[in-house]
């Protein structure tokens, strides 16, 4: 393997949107106590939404406030021995869903982390979405 | 698989840090403008610190004053499938290392993200280590 023969490029929002809807794992980022905190969880894309589904209720939901607050969602596919791959963050105002029909419908199309445990659907709507790959100089894909 | 058989559960901090040191990628998280922000790095455990190496400079070293700043740092090995695996969450006071034979050292033994750009060494020192791993319920290992 040639370190020599890589570039970074960005991708576009639309190929970064495909990107986070094709893996089911991610790490939610938000302000806990005034310091940065990051949880990995599972998601889908849904209607251009991010979809969040977690145990870890307190963490997050303590911070989702009826209004919103703000927070960053990466997803990424890197290769761990020639870090070859891509990587996709979004940050936008997350809240917590609250309608018993859609949690019913979330909740079949996501799978919870660990069963039987108290969980919370939050919604992500993206602002902000930065994607950039790793490839070959030659443009092969990576991971 | 079954879906019933699993549990989540804790690792000592020592554990976790062990964890830390067998993987080489994963996530800082930080303030930038306010906003809670994350960027894929490559890391290295020394001396019970986390030593990350990045080419994107300006978004965390800007961050990153003299005296330091909170961040969180999170590496994972989860199964894409089966969502078992582990995660390690550190958070501490990042640095950025000035020094250059230390600054030289780290560049010899942590790989660059991609050649020819531009990088900084940080030095994270872990004052909050939060380790889990998902398991199946007899105990098996995950990823």
């Amino acid at each position: 393997m040639s370190r020599q023969a890589r570039r970074l490029h960005e991708l576009p929002r639309a190929e970064s949107l495909r990107r986070l809807a094709r893996v089911s794992l991610g790490r939610i980022v938000f302000t806990q106590q005034a310091l940065p905190a990051i949880r990995p969880v599972n998601h889908l894309v849904d209607n251009r939404n991010l979809i969040i589904r977690t145990h870890i209720g307190a963490a997050i939901v303590s911070a989702v406030h009826d209004d919103g607050v703000v927070v960053a969602y990466e997803a990424d596919a890197i290769d761990p021995v020639s870090h070859l791959g891509w990587s996709v963050i979004v940050q936008g105002r997350a809240v917590l869903i609250r309608n018993p029909a859609e949690i019913a419908r979330y909740q079949c199309l996501l799978r919870p982390w660990v069963l039987n445990q108290m969980d919370y659907v939050v919604r992500i709507h993206p602002e902000i979405i930065t994607g950039f790959e790793l490839v070959n100089e030659d443009g092969s894909p990576s991971a």
